[in-house]
């Protein structure tokens, strides 16, 4: 069955946004781009514009889920108030449509990336460049992040290890017999 | 002509809301209520519940604008990532509804009711029972502070002077005749 992440890294200036969709174990990169805010005077004009831009991909692309990029600490309270809002707005969107949203720290981001949670940028765009197939037009940095925190979800997602997690007693019999001591009557 | 404002006050744990139409120099008080958030574990799922509250209101009251407090000081910068969310995601519902947002700080809001930015919270309370009718519940100290941004931005958008403000360059001329020097032939 094909699934379709959606993956948005949230900014004043710059929003990133990448769409991938998963058929198998092939990840292809359908969109990869961002939009430009700096140029937007007024705060809530940028705010409906974020709120618009993530609409457009969830009516167009019909995701499953929303991957956002979501530090939790920041400058100063200015700055995160700012960021807070660029956030809750990407993820009205997703809300208002009941896709489920999954937030990612950069750090956890960068460490299902690479192995390494104090990677640079430019060591986690390398690495994806790898797992994945896509221009990399060096003119969209953000855009890469917004790619990094969808395929973090998809790794996330793919990577529950059947032996640490269960969805049912069922599942967890089936799949260790041998701590079935006695059968109940 | 019939003027409606939604204020709101969002927080994470309750959000007051409360609109106000006004007819003339009548006020009147259409709704007065919080909700609470609390309860609710999941920070993405309070998000849904404020963004719906939100879009409720406008579909159903049709406001003309909305007025929110948007306290630009937190404690931390945690906190403030927190209440950008939940400031971004109710003004994300107006603006997909096309209607324009207004902020006021706590400050601003105190001043224009009271005339003292340091007021205490009572204190609003209090002159705001002088200024309109309303039902005053203990119980609803927030949906006050909603109500009163609602106010603040009806006593903004209507004490404008008209000597100071001007929507037109014939309107600036119609009220300051003695600054026409020369008539154009």
């Amino acid at each position: 069955m094909e699934q379709i992440i959606l993956g948005i890294d949230p900014g004043t200036s710059v929003m990133g946004f990448s769409i991938i969709s998963i058929i198998g174990k092939t990840v292809n990169v359908t969109v990869l781009d961002v939009l430009r805010l700096a140029k937007i005077d007024s705060h809530p004009l940028k705010l409906k514009k974020i709120f618009e831009t993530t609409l457009r991909l969830i009516n167009e692309y019909h995701p499953d889920s929303l991957a956002i990029e979501a530090p939790f600490f920041g400058k100063n309270v200015q700055s995160m108030l700012k960021l807070g809002r660029a956030q809750g707005v990407a993820m009205a969107a997703a809300l208002y449509r009941d896709i489920p949203v999954f937030e990612y720290s950069p750090r956890k981001i960068k460490q299902s990336i690479t192995g390494n949670g104090a990677a640079s940028k430019e060591q986690v765009a390398a690495m994806l460049s790898n797992l994945i197939q896509f221009k990399n037009d060096s003119t969209f940095l953000d855009a890469t992040d917004a790619l990094a925190v969808a395929y973090c979800h998809y790794l996330q997602r793919n990577t529950k290890s059947p032996t640490t997690e269960y969805n049912s007693w069922a599942g967890f019999i089936s799949k260790n017999p041998e701590r079935v001591t006695e059968k109940r009557k």
